[in-house]
C-alpha cells in the first residue's frame, strides 16, 4: 500500500481510491462477499494512514482481512451517504486514480460530493501497479502454466469426434481442477466454423473427424492465473490450408517470442506477430491484439496492442496470442504466457505448438 | 427498450448507457461471455435506433443475443478508441444515466470524449427501471421463492449438531439445485455468535446443541432470484432471550408486511420494522435497512431504507428482512419476498415464520 500511495505520488496523482476486484485483494487481501451497490473502498494517500470505507454490516468481514491491521476502517450504515464518509478522506481539489472496475454510481456519488476532484481511471494513471511481478508471483503463475500444460497433454488423449463442444469443454474443465486450479475461467472449444469465432466459449455443435479445433484455458491456482491456447485437428488427414495457417500462426508467436526483451514497447509485440500473418496474406483475419497482461486476473495490463508504447520491463508477465480466422471455415490461435527476464522472454507454459492430432 | 428510452425522457434524460450486467440483459438480453475492459454498451435515446457498441470479436456473441434485431451493432477494434465510435451516438451536451455497474474507466472515457455531457447513475435517475414486474416477472419469482420454501423444509431434516456451518450451508446448495434453481447466490448458516455477522457466509465453525442458527439463502431459477431467511435452533432446549429476540423480530416482518400497499412509501416500510424493534428495546442491534428490490438480480432498487421517500406502486417485489444482531452471542432474522398487489402485500415464499427446531 506504501509503495501503491507513492507510485501515486509520482504519477501527479494526490492518491488512490480502490475498489473491490483485483487491486483491494492485491493490495490489502480484502475481498467483500459480493461486490454491490454498498460502497466499498480503499483510500491510498502517500504520507497518511489507509483507510478502508465499509457498510458497517460487512465490518467484521474486513476485520478479517490480511490487510486489515495495516488499515484505519471507516464504516457507514444504511440510509446514511456514503460518499460523506469519504469526504473527510479526500482532497477537496485533489486528483485521484480509480480502480477500472469501480462501479460508475460510485465514481458518480465521489465526483458529486467533491466537485473539484480529477479522477483517472488506473489502467490510466497507474497501469502497473500489479504489472511487474516478483519472485513468488512469478512462481505461482509458472505452476498455474505448468498445470494448464498437463491439462493440455489430458485432452490430447480424449475423445473428440461424436462429441460436444460442452463436452470436451467438462473434460478440460475437469483435467484443470485436477492439476490444482481452484477455479476454472474459461474452456474454449471452438470447432470448425465456432473456431472462427475467436470469443466462441463452447457450444452444441458435435465434434466431427476433420474439425479444426481452438482450444483456450486458463483459470487460477493459488490465485494466479493460468491462459493458455492450443489448436487441434480431429485425425491425421489435415487439409493443406489448415496446416498452412497454422504454420503462420505459429511462426508469429515464435516471433514475437523471440522479440520480447526489455525496452521493446508493447507495441512492437503487436507489430512483429501482425507482420508475419500480414505478409502471410491473413492480415485481415487477425481481428485482435497480440496479448493481455496476467496475474491475480486472467486480463490486466500490459496490453500488447497498438499505440502501446510502455516498455516491457523484467517481471513483466502477459500472453503472446497471435490468431487467424476464416469467418464460417476454421479458426486457429497459439497462445503462450510470456514473462519478461533481463536476457529476453521465459515461456511459463511449454507444451508443444504443433498441430495436437487428436481421435 | 423503447419504454426505457421513454422513461429516460421523462425523467429528464437525453438517454441512457446500459452496460453489461443485469441491465443489459433485461434491455436486450444480451450477456457477453465475461465482463473486462473492453467497452461493451448500449445506447438508447428517444426517437433513435437502439445501437449496441461491442468490440468486434465479441460482435458475433453480441449478432445472437435475443436483441440483437432491434438493434444496430457498432463495432470497435482492438488498438481503436473504443469511446471514439460511441462519440456519434451521444449527444455533446446531453444528459446520459448509466448503469450502476459500469465500470468507471468507460464513464470516465465517455466524459473525456465528450465533455459536455452530464452523467447520473440509472439508480439516481431511474430507479424503477427494472422494478415492476409483469405477470411472467411475477411467476417466476414466486417459483424461486415456492423452490425456496422446499429448500427450507428439506434442511429442517438434515442434522446440524456436529457438523461445520459449511457442511448445512452445501446441503442447502444442493437443495436450491434440486427444487430448480440454476444457480445458487449465497447460503448464510451463521451459527452461534457467527449469526450476529448479518453479512456472515458459512464458515468452519462446528454447529453444537443450543446454537441459533440464521439460515439466509437463495439465487436464480429462471433467470429471476430467491432470497428467504429464517432462523433456527438446535435442539428444543430454547432459551428465553432468542425466543424473545425471535419474537420481536418476527412481529416487525409481520407488521411492515401488513402496511404494505400502493401509495406508502418505501422508508416508511423501514421505520414500521424499525420502530417495533426499538420499542422492544434491541434499536441499537437491528443495524441494516429492511429491505431491497429484487429481480433478475438479488439486489436492485427499491430499497426499503430511510430516505427512500419512493411510493409503492404494484409489481414491486423487495425482501422484508428485520433482524437482531447480539454481537458475540446469536443473531435472528426473518426475511420474506413481497410484491404489492392493489390490495396489500403478497408474499412470494411461504414458510412458517416459527423458530425451526433442528437436531
Amino acid at each position: 500500500m506504501a509503495r501503491a500511495a507513492a507510485d501515486a505520488t509520482a504519477a501527479g496523482l494526490t492518491g488512490l481510491v480502490v475498489a473491490p476486484g483485483p487491486d483491494l485483494v492485491y493490495l490489502c487481501g480484502y475481498q467483500p462477499t459480493a461486490i454491490t451497490e454498498r460502497l466499498t473502498a480503499l483510500v491510498l494517500t502517500a504520507g497518511r494512514e489507509p483507510a478502508l470505507i465499509v457498510p458497517k454490516l460487512e465490518r467484521p468481514d474486513a476485520e478479517k482481512a490480511p490487510g486489515a491491521p495495516a488499515v484505519r476502517l471507516v464504516d457507514w450504515t444504511d440510509g446514511d451517504d456514503p460518499y460523506a464518509a469519504a469526504v473527510p478522506l479526500l482532497e477537496p481539489a485533489g486528483r485521484y486514480g480509480i480502480s477500472d472496475n469501480a462501479w460508475a454510481m460510485h465514481l458518480l456519488g465521489f465526483q458529486a460530493a467533491l466537485a473539484g476532484t480529477g479522477w483517472t481511471s488506473l489502467t490510466e494513471a497507474l497501469p502497473m501497479l500489479r504489472g511487474v511481478k516478483d519472485g513468488d508471483e512469478l512462481e505461482r503463475l509458472a505452476a498455474a502454466g505448468g498445470a494448464a500444460d498437463a491439462a493440455y497433454r489430458g485432452i490430447l488423449e480424449v475423445r473428440f469426434a461424436g462429441r460436444r463442444e460442452t463436452d470436451v469443454a467438462a473434460d478440460l474443465s475437469a483435467l484443470l481442477i485436477q492439476y490444482g486450479h481452484s477455479q476454472v475461467d474459461f474452456t474454449v472449444v471452438g470447432s470448425g466454423p465456432n473456431g472462427a469465432n475467436p470469443h466462441h466459449e463452447a457450444g452444441d455443435r458435435v465434434i466431427r473427424p476433420g474439425d479444426t479445433v481452438v482450444l483456450d484455458f486458463g483459470g487460477l491456482k493459488d490465485g494466479y492465473g493460468s491462459d493458455t491456447t492450443r489448436t487441434v485437428h480431429v485425425g491425421t488427414d489435415v487439409p493443406d490450408e489448415v496446416r498452412k495457417v497454422h504454420g503462420i500462426v505459429r511462426r508469429a508467436q515464435q516471433t514475437a517470442f523471440e522479440a520480447v526483451r526489455p525496452g521493446v514497447s508493447c507495441q512492437e509485440i503487436d507489430r512483429i506477430a501482425r507482420r508475419v500473418i500480414t505478409e502471410a496474406g491473413y492480415g485481415e483475419y487477425f481481428i485482435h491484439r497480440t496479448g493481455h497482461g496476467i496475474g491475480i486476473t486472467t486480463h490486466e495490463p500490459p496490453y500488447l496492442v497498438e499505440g502501446e508504447e510502455r516498455p516491457l520491463v523484467p517481471g513483466m508477465c502477459f500472453s503472446i496470442e497471435p490468431g487467424i480466422y476464416l469467418p464460417g471455415r476454421f479458426g486457429v490461435r497459439i497462445e503462450d504466457i510470456v514473462t519478461v527476464t533481463e536476457n529476453g522472454g521465459r515461456r511459463l507454459n511449454n507444451t508443444p505448438h504443433e498441430l495436437g492430432i487428436v481421435a
